[in-house]
């Protein structure tokens, strides 16, 4: 492994970077989270494990790592606008919609399925209601340095004037004149002073439920400011990796980058990374086009479109066979497929452990894997090569099991490094679906189906019907076929 | 079930009072959480089990409870006061101390403790450092309403005037006068007017690491005011009930009776509710004791008091066997017996399952232990009492189960929905640890001893051996004893 030598796409300048930590060897890494208003879905899981890589990743080589991960918990929930601002005020705080208790659901729905993935929580996961004094503070800023203008009790940041002294668009492309020319001023934007602008405060209506005061209204902050007020406070105004989705690179990261650049009078990212999305059967997710697919009914297979259920590891194996950076397309023959490789990839790294090595063995080329795979990783992530590296090493473990292959001891000792390293530490892959109790069971069937076999060599029937009887009372019957006898759960 | 018989013990009054909710049909729930600044312990597991108890209970005979508990994580981590302000402002963000990846390790730690002692999550966990608007607008009205005054940057409750126009120690029962006879004024108290009095909001020291702004200085709210003004933000300036540790009630309970006196122009909380402490072989915990055991050595058996590993349910039973008013002692005998009795418990909840119905069987006294369960619950959740209810139906289980007494389909079926009832829904109990996949290990290890001792007893010395080695593979050994075989993993 060699932590000087990784590459990363950056957006920002369209190609692959030497990672150069602005703090010798620390890194500071900030990825937008989720927005907690429904149900955690298949579209949350690519940024999250895509992340939990890059995390465990820069960990593994020795980085010391500050992962920042934000909420959104301040969400657009309205009260009842029929009942009217005096009618809601007088109501009992119990009876009202407490939009807190809305989020809080969905954060331990979010934590549930992410420790399912095992996603490893990240260091810092900052909730933008909990940091109105900042997001408040930068607003401020922002305004005393001149570009953000207040209207009707809100603020909005002036794109038009950064533009002008600092250029619009470095990250998304965006030209901000033709963005201008194809947006027709809309009824009720009249307090904007250009259609490009964006709210850093919204003044909040009466129904709008989570507000707080400011200097200029009883409000709320606009959706960009939190994540440039969060990743300032926890990881300075300059920091190493800013990551997400590629559908937040316009407007949510240009206007990131607006606000660091005015704010903190420097873009405070290094490296922009972004991940591309799910489509599923080829189309985009969406509620109205009923491919909305809940983690949970992955875990469950409660879907219309689901031919299974779906172990939270193979999602996991699945998302790391393509890059990050492309497409991926979720279907049942897919996450068949991806369950498939899982599990042969697992098992062998079980067979690894119970090798013998072969005194003067010679080399075979383990080292040779080990590296391929560090380079693939270190070369913007790429975790499909390294699967392809982890495959050549699940070939040799089983030619070496059949007896087609012998290994010296040191190159035993590498094979089984490798994967502990890869499958374990980076991919973060858990056996215990496969192992643990479940391995026991499969060991002391197998206990029992010898002494069955023995005994009916030796025609001792009484044994071997106490065996079936026994078994039955367990609710497991045995099936004797020409390749030997198997078993199952009734 | 009877959801209008409730009686709370209410510390506020010191005796049993009936539960009338505030709002029909609704309780407010606000419970003192964890302060994030170490690892979770046994002290933790009181409180959070206790009002676990509570909110279930309470949502199982039909109400509607938002359940708030907050986090404290407005800690007193300081950076290296040799180092100087200077100093530290020029060090990268990434160089410093972040208080609240500390806070996040712990909180992360807190959540996996409890969710292995199956503790529901809160309606809403809402920070202390999430709510600091919140914190300094509450300050502001008490310094409006003249119960507050200002020194050094710092803000003071003025107990002395709060006692004179409303009377102090309402909770505690403690005697203003004798609490300032008893404290000689120490030297750097002499910003508070008087010794008693306490701070609502604390000028941050340079090295300080955790400030805001303020109206009256870069700090950080006072320990009292994050409850106040968290409870009032999401269940009312009314509630219903307050939950903590005994040890809270003063000075922090008796606190927050002032504050929302002022605040909120009146006693926020109906009921006051308090757990009792735990005791470790007799002794308080704690760190200088060398008897602070964290739940994780529990869980895992290491530490040097610890005989064992504990499973997060048998803790979870120990609790609940004492009324939470009662003190509670560990030590390992206590804590093997209620190991016992948990499994005997949950062997019988299995075994009613498999029971069958004796047609025109006479009544033998279901109903009326499931009315003294209900009972035992509605008089101030009276767990002990419960239980005793519980093994009078396990009693009867195997009574059934081994012939000697029959029971009708009828009674059957409220056998089991007793304990699906306060079992499962109420107390909350796991299952899994003694069934699913370490059941069917244990009826194939009976199987496989059921098959040796066949063997032996036929002088099947070959089938005997080939069982041991068989076994051996899998790291099993078995024991011959005067009481039969019996197995354990190597």
């Amino acid at each position: 492994m060699n932590k000087d030598k990784i590459f990363i796409y950056n957006t920002l300048h369209k190609k692959k970077e030497l990672l150069e930590p602005i703090t010798p060897g620390k890194i500071g890494l900030y990825v937008c989270g989720p927005t907690v208003y429904g149900e955690p879905h298949l579209g949350h899981t690519r940024p999250a494990i895509t992340f939990d890589i890059v995390f465990r990743y820069l960990k593994h080589v020795g980085y010391q790592v500050r992962y920042v991960r934000n909420i959104t918990d301040v969400g657009h929930l309205e009260n009842d606008a029929d009942e009217g601002e005096d009618k809601i005020a007088k109501k009992a705080r119990l009876d009202q919609l407490e939009p807190m208790e809305v989020a809080q659901f969905y954060i331990d729905s979010y934590h549930f399925a992410m420790d399912k993935l095992n996603v490893l929580r990240p260091s810092i996961e900052p909730r933008a209601s909990g940091h109105i004094i900042e997001q408040i503070e930068m607003v401020q800023q922002i305004l005393e340095k001149g570009y953000a203008y207040v209207s009707e009790g809100s603020v909005y940041f002036d794109v038009v004037k950064f533009d002008q002294d600092f250029g619009y668009g470095k990250l998304s492309g965006r030209n901000l004149d033709e963005m201008i020319s194809n947006t027709r001023t809309l009824d009720g934007q009249d307090e904007k002073r250009n259609s490009a602008d964006f709210a850093l405060w919204k003044k909040a209506a009466p129904e709008h439920i989570m507000k707080w005061n400011s200097p200029w209204s009883l409000g709320f902050p606009g959706w960009h400011i939190e994540c440039t007020a969060m990743s300032t406070k926890y990881l300075g105004d300059h920091f190493d990796i800013h990551g997400g989705g590629m559908d937040l690179i316009f407007p949510h990261h240009e206007s990131e980058v607006c606000q660091s650049t005015v704010a903190n009078g420097i873009e405070s990212v290094k490296y922009w990374m972004h991940n591309n999305m799910i489509t599923i059967n080829g189309q985009k997710m969406g509620k109205s086009l009923n491919n909305f697919i809940t983690l949970n009914q992955f875990f469950t297979g409660d879907h219309p479109l689901l031919e299974q259920a779906y172990q939270p590891m193979t999602i996991r194996f699945f998302i790391l066979q393509a890059h990050y950076r492309g497409t991926l397309d979720f279907s049942n023959e897919a996450l068949q497929a991806a369950d498939k490789g899982y599990k042969r990839l697992m098992t062998a790294v079980a067979t690894a452990r119970e090798l013998s090595p072969t005194e003067g063995a010679e080399n075979i080329g383990i080292q040779k894997i080990m590296d391929e795979c560090y380079d693939a990783m270190n070369d913007d992530f790429n975790t499909p090569i390294t699967i392809a590296g982890l495959f050549e090493a699940v070939r040799i473990t089983n030619s070496i099991k059949d007896g087609n292959l012998k290994i010296n001891k040191e190159e035993l000792t590498l094979l089984n490094q490798l994967f502990q390293a890869f499958v374990f530490d980076i991919f973060g892959l858990l056996e215990s679906e496969l192992g643990g109790d479940d391995q026991l069971v499969d060991g002391l069937m197998q206990t029992i189906i010898n002494i069955r076999t023995e005994a009916r060599a030796k025609k001792d029937w009484a044994t071997s019907d106490l065996i079936r009887d026994e078994l039955a009372k367990l609710d497991i019957v045995l099936k004797d076929g020409k390749d030997g006898t198997s078993w199952s759960k009734k």
